[in-house]
């Protein structure tokens, strides 16, 4: 399996300079001190369309051959990946069908829709999306734009971590939260090329640890429909790409508790100010709970805002 | 009555550098195609202490006598200018009495106290804060700070603007929220030196509108005990300070009703990802609702965040 190399994290970057924003760095004495150590942490979730899933999608949108351009691509995805591909798309004038769940949050649903793209529903219980996108994709000529497992998909997620390097490294851990893993994988790149002492650790939901079951395991092992308030890390199983940069770059993949992402979030929104979805609090609900205790400089990837603010309301009292 | 000079404003600002926050200046596709604008917001939700008075308090600590640093300093606040006060005190050892009603958000009061100031709660149904403030000032001999009408308060809150004006100005129309009117006459004495043909809005909550009332009326006119989710704007009047300066400044004033300030709020949280309380989202209100028809570039105002999160997700569904 052939790895992205740091270079196309740098190539990405060029690619999407312009497109995508150069997101802020927040640092907060709050926090600091409830975590013991100098936090930086990355937010993506004033990325355009709301998480950092926006950088992946032009990079690969950007590098597509003109044929298929014409005639459209198409992805699966619970939210921020279709969102991200469907602005991507809107943004180069390239016509993108999204195949979403029928129960994905409201507003994820309408931002899809609002970028101008086709979205496709269907039933979880009754379909799986890939094989329903694969039809749908072969019946009509369209490209696959998959949600991670794909190289120029990590090494758009891989700029995140890269401009955070730029403006405040070296750091001496990298606490990054991990779904399918592209984040992690452009994530850990950048971060070991850049700094190749420090601790790079992803964080899982516990209800969907198959990245963690796997690098135990010494092979891809799946987990059966995952149950989280996470819902951006409800992938079943690491794609091959992202868990062979999982096994070379990661120095350890550790879970948190629902609980603790709430936590996490109601630090965020609260002291803070930033709205933050669940997944996007991963790596810092690692941080806060002790599960990862790590010292010096910390960069702190927060990887999206998309929440839907009424069931937000929900686990917010 | 002698007015708050531009000059002070910039002195303040230089006093103030390296304690207060530089916002940042939000922009945004979205906003921009409700507004019909190109709309700038400065988001003093992401200074220090959550809102914009910390600005002033800091401006006000600084220049304090020897001994009344040493003595200490008391405030009545419903909130943001409590935790402002109280934070520019604990970062300057000046002791703090704070005098807050027994009915201020939670998260206020902790604030508060978390930035070590004393707090005093008062029954504001029985007592007026201005006159158990005084006694208490008078039997401690502390020097009271006011929350608004005090000139290096004002000068200090017209640091936002002037950050704004340097940033991205020129500025067809400045938008601001108006409480008690320190922001609003900081705001507005930068807006009319760096550019005297821009257009200077400030907006009341419609339950609260003592400043287009007194406005209207050539004095100072008080409402009784306004009730709006605008809880930083719940001012009964204009101070004299600042509604001179308001006399002086200010073009226009108008009010915005509470749902508008609830769908302004919303669109914050769930587009942007930026935490806003009601009071700080008059202005975007204002000209989300078309109550202004603002052309060109426009500065908004956005003046704080702090919200009691369990409060909010009961407007929020």
């Amino acid at each position: 399996m052939e790895l992205v190399p740091f270079d196309d994290v740098r190539l990405a970057a060029r690619r999407i300079e312009g497109k995508a924003h150069r997101t802020p760095l927040l640092t907060s004495r709050t926090l600091d001190r409830l975590a013991r150590a100098r936090l930086y942490l990355k937010m993506e979730c004033f990325q355009r369309t709301g998480s950092f899933k926006f950088r992946g999608a032009t990079n690969a949108v950007a590098q597509l051959p003109e044929a298929v351009r014409r005639q459209g691509v198409l992805t699966f995805s619970s939210g921020n990946h279709a969102q991200a591909l469907a602005a991507a798309c809107q943004a180069e004038g390239v016509p993108a069908v999204i195949v979403m769940p029928n129960d994905a949050p409201r507003v994820k649903l309408e931002a899809t829709r609002g970028y101008g793209a086709e979205v496709v529903l269907f039933d979880p219980d009754e379909t799986r999306r890939e094989a329903l996108g694969a039809q749908i994709a072969e019946e009509r000529g369209l490209t696959v734009v998959p949600p991670f497992d794909h190289p120029h998909i990590v090494a758009g997620q891989g700029t995140a971590a890269l401009e955070a390097w730029e403006d405040a490294g070296p750091f001496d851990w990298v606490v990054v939260p991990c779904g399918g893993g592209g984040l992690m994988g452009g994530t850990s790149v950048v971060s070991k090329a850049l700094g190749p002492g420090c601790r790079v650790v992803g964080v899982e939901p516990e209800a969907g640890d198959d990245f963690r079951r796997s690098l135990e395991a010494g092979q891809i092992v799946r987990v059966h429909n995952p149950q989280t308030i996470a819902d951006g890390a409800r992938t079943p199983s690491p794609g091959n790409l992202t868990f062979a940069m999982a096994q070379e770059y990661v120095d350890e993949v550790t879970t948190v508790d629902d609980g603790s992402l709430v936590g996490a979030c109601r630090l965020l929104w609260e002291r803070c100010k930033c709205v933050v979805e669940p997944t996007g609090a991963l790596a810092l609900a690692a941080v806060l709970e002790g599960r990862v205790r790590p010292g010096g400089r910390v960069l702190v990837l927060v990887s999206g805002g998309n929440v839907d603010l009424a069931s937000a309301a929900g686990w917010l009292q």
